[in-house]
């Protein structure tokens, strides 16, 4: 048997070696398109061999596909067979199904008093040989009579900064316009874009995910989402957790780090396209940009040194805010647009934290509060008497469904729901589609429902009788949906060993969030609030995480799932100065707590493993 | 008969239709590098066609050259017979004598007080699981301790930019300095470079001339210039003077500004290379430039349009000062350097005569000052009364040899001295070799010779006698080197027309300054300074600049030629904060003076035509 692994959805399947991977595809319940059946004249089930042995090009594949295409490991999935264990990236083109992305949040009510990005609209003569000053000096002059983005009388003299790569657009600008412009201002000093007057800009605020990547477009002047998307992160193609893909760096010295910042600047610059076309808003017009991630998205996306982020004791080389010009990036702003990365904190406690922190308005925080950012990486903050603590725990992909044996990402055919009424089982599958595998959400369910019905000890071992369980000891293994209704034509499973991968998870969580509490002095019950973000922390069911012993015990009012809150975010420091002051000030001041060297962390991490 | 002309020495020369291209060279005096002696097998005769026709490619050229290079318009000159009228580049490498640059200039002592470039050698610690900082964050708090450019204590809270290319270094240099490292702040704002400890830092001035361009690596700590060159402009390939390059980049919309700006650009970067390799400076210590061009330069080097430039009235589109990033325009600086270019004042009175105002410290004037820039454009700036006058006159190429019957640019060969005495003509070439024709000061000379001698009329017709006089009227000529005695084996002559084309030339630049005086209502007698700057007003007789009546008539003591002051300009800014104020405070308060609006400018120049 060969296993094959399919990304970016995260499935995994075995199939006899010689299988051919369309037909593998299918079994794993993944459905490419294909239209013509598996003809191969279609071309529409093109995937990309990443690990691996497949059969030769066929004599159709050395047809259809290009030259530059065969070198880049692009095949039609109905030509080839599968010969060794193989890693193969499925894009979204191919893929009949989408699957869910994490693009909504809470949309909280913001309001600013300094904008990041100021337009004029000013008005100036023609040249003439008795008026010969240059076309710079002539805006600066009409800024000069309107004040600008100051409160007349102007400092004297006052400067500008004028972006080089903007600059060279005024001259057409101005004698395209009637000798009229819309001047746009950064930050009071810089002038980044001219456009026709009244036009209106906009900016680009984005979430990179380690799994998925979330944008937005949002009119500078409102500060109003115009129109969202999202997409999954290339990146998983060379690892799918952070620290796999810095080994895939790491051992690709030459251009490892090029390949991947490559691979989500293309992805932003689709999305960017895509977000473009949705609202008729041109290239020109997208003045700014705020960018957030976690440390390794982070230093990814901006070409940074990653080796030191991946070895003890795992160093942020970048923690201040960056601003890099689009251009210095690929990124396909505006000529003279400017990208905002907003602070990291450390190695594992990134701007994307920072991100969700501002987004959920955790600043100047007088209650008692935990927020928790829950992934691969889960970062905590806690607020409690005017301080603020953070910490980060590796709670592994389990609740991306990684290391689960029917484990998949939160796509189509996955099970998200789940619950036993006595005999029978009940399940609910994102898409409502016949079920693929178990996706986070559905596997703490399925355990909660377990521990319920009196199936499973605190220690995570099965116990009791039930129709759907079989086997014994750690053989056991409890069936979520049978073969007979499955899209896979195999059983959907929980086994004994997929619960204590998600104890490692949720055990890592809790921890976390205990250690801190131990830090701060306080105990659970005295949490006035209990913030959730990101889409696993939106998407799980609250009794069945704190069923499970996830999350510190207090009243299940106080809990709150905000949703996607980096990406508000970066929204709002994507409009506002003062929103960027506060993520710094929140860098500059929060206490970073290493669990490492918390004296009773293996006490607290023994007893938060326990499904209590 | 076809006409060849030489390009970027400026020679010309008449030869029959199939002359071979290298015999040809030689007839018009000028020696390529050939080796083998025509055989065709050493390739150092190469040339480029710019226009016209050759003789197809020989067998030898197509095994000599590469396909790029032919399709570039690469020739061996002696593999080829001329068939039409014909424009061809001659590579350095292929000219055996190089051409006088025009780097020196007088060297005045200068202090100041703020370094546009500041290094602060810093030294933090290890990074342990109990100190996590990021790197960027150890650097800030390193700062803090020794007060960084600030005095202590330092502003609350201290902001720096890291530059988001240098930044990249930071982790390597950090870790492979035993956490020592120099850090390189720009404007007290700016982190633009990451050193080992102690790393001295150099700088870049240029000077692009429309036909020269001399560099200089400077010291960033002492202003010391620690290696100088220069190189012809390669823009002249595309046209000598900057109307015809404005010409050549609107006729090619697609691509005629990137290429001239690629051109200028690879030979700024070779100039790099070569005065890095002369003073052992590495790329990556070159951290700042500060580069001055007259405005045509200034625009095309930056990549701004220039088509407002070529069309009455001449708009410069960028008048203000600019920072640009080396990486923007491909300039191999360190990876955060960042190229200064001061501002221009009008499309005719570019950034060179504001650096050349630098250079001489012509700012704060009290004296009544006239300061000249000649060359194919004049600059003139009036000082009197606390006030600052400035024009522009197309003084033309003649004093650079064009239009000149035996004119050529100042290199080896050309005529630069010339005295009558009597019967006898004595001359002086440059490199002190036969003559191959006559440039700028010699014929200068040579017309106030004639002028002293009796032969010519203050209107510029031959009269008189003389040996050396032959032919009436307009076919008058005065033969400088006979056949036999010069290099080409024909007469060095100076004819009519040239007489009336350097009136043409000195009756701009005395107009430009009469009219001047008119505005200030002063009369020449009163300037207590005229300072002659660039390499022609330093070359020049003075003595026959006023004979002919070129420049307005005060006691002779009061004359100065200064030499390349906008290169002296250009290092002075480079280094100090305080001359780039200067600099921008020049640009805003000088009066722009339009000879074209001056009511009596015709009078003014018709009276400035004539020979006294």
């Amino acid at each position: 048997m060969t296993t094959i692994d399919l990304q970016p959805i995260g499935k995994r399947v075995d199939v006899p070696a010689g299988t051919n991977l369309l037909d593998a595809c299918q079994q794993a319940g993944v459905e490419l398109v294909a239209i013509c059946g598996g003809a191969g004249v279609c071309g529409t089930c093109r995937v990309r061999l990443l690990k691996g042995q497949l059969s030769d090009f066929s004599l159709t594949e050395m047809e259809e596909l290009t030259d530059a295409e065969r070198a880049a490991g692009i095949r039609q999935a109905c030509q080839v067979e599968v010969l060794s264990d193989i890693v193969i990236e499925i894009p979204p083109e191919s893929l009949s199904a989408t699957q869910r992305l994490s693009i909504e949040g809470r949309e909280a009510d913001f309001e600013w008093e300094r904008s990041v990005i100021q337009c004029f609209d000013i008005e100036t003569v023609p040249a003439t040989l008795t008026d010969l000053r240059p076309d710079t000096t002539r805006v600066l002059d009409a800024l000069r009579t309107n004040g600008g983005p100051f409160d007349l009388p102007l400092p004297t003299p006052y400067k500008f900064a004028f972006d080089s790569e903007a600059v060279k657009s005024l001259a057409g600008i101005l004698r395209g316009n009637d000798w009229k412009a819309r001047v746009v201002i950064r930050h009071t000093d810089e002038i980044v874009a001219f456009l026709p007057p009244k036009t209106p800009v906009f900016g680009l605020a984005v979430d990179i995910g380690t799994t998925k990547v979330a944008a937005y477009l949002v009119d500078m002047a409102s500060g109003e989402t115009v129109a969202k998307t999202g997409a999954m992160n290339p990146q998983i193609a060379y690892g799918e957790d952070i620290i796999s893909r810095i080994r895939y760096i790491n051992d690709h010295p030459a251009d490892g780090l090029k390949t991947l910042q490559g691979r989500i600047i293309e992805t932003l610059n689709s999305l960017i396209e895509e977000l473009g076309k949705e609202a008729k808003v041109k290239r020109e017009q997208i003045v700014e940009a705020a960018i957030v991630g976690n440390t390794a998205m982070h230093h990814i996306f901006a070409g940074l040194p990653v080796k030191q982020l991946g070895d003890s004791p795992y160093m942020a080389t970048v923690g201040e805010a960056l601003s890099i010009k689009g251009r210095d990036l690929g990124l396909k702003l505006a000529a003279g647009g400017t990208i905002y990365l907003p602070p990291n904190i450390a190695g594992f406690v990134g701007a994307d934290h920072v991100a969700m922190l501002v987004g959920a308005g955790l600043h100047n925080v007088n209650e008692t509060i935990v927020a928790l950012d829950i992934g691969t990486n889960t970062e905590l903050s806690l607020f409690h008497n005017g301080r603020h603590w953070t910490c980060s725990c590796p709670s592994g992909p389990a609740f991306e469904g990684a290391h689960i044996e029917d484990g998949m990402r939160a796509a189509p055919g996955a099970v998200e729901r789940v619950r036993i009424e006595g005999d029978e089982v009940k399940i609910h599958t994102i898409g409502n589609v016949d079920a693929v595998g178990i996706c986070g959400s559905g596997i703490l369910d399925a355990i909660a429902e377990c521990q319920k019905a009196g199936l499973l000890t605190p220690k995570g071992a099965f116990t009791g009788t039930h129709p759907r369980l079989r086997g014994n000891g750690t053989a056991a293994e409890f069936v979520l949906v049978p073969a007979s209704r499955s899209k896979t034509g195999r059983d959907v499973r929980m086994t004994r060993k997929d619960v204590n991968e998600i104890q490692l998870a949720k055990g890592a969580v809790r921890a976390g969030a205990e250690a801190l509490l131990d830090v701060a002095g306080i105990k659970a019950e005295q949490l006035e609030q209990v913030i959730l973000a990101g889409a696993f922390g939106t998407y799980l069911d609250l009794d069945s995480a704190i069923a499970v012993g996830m999350l510190p015990r207090t009243e299940q009012t106080r809990y709150q799932q905000i949703g996607n809150a980096a990406g508000m975010g970066a929204r709002r420091m994507l409009v506002s100065v003062e929103q960027r002051e506060i993520a710094e000030r929140i860098a500059r001041e929060v206490e970073f707590v290493e669990l490492a060297k918390h004296p009773s962390f293996t006490k607290i991490y023994s007893q938060a493993l326990l499904l209590a």
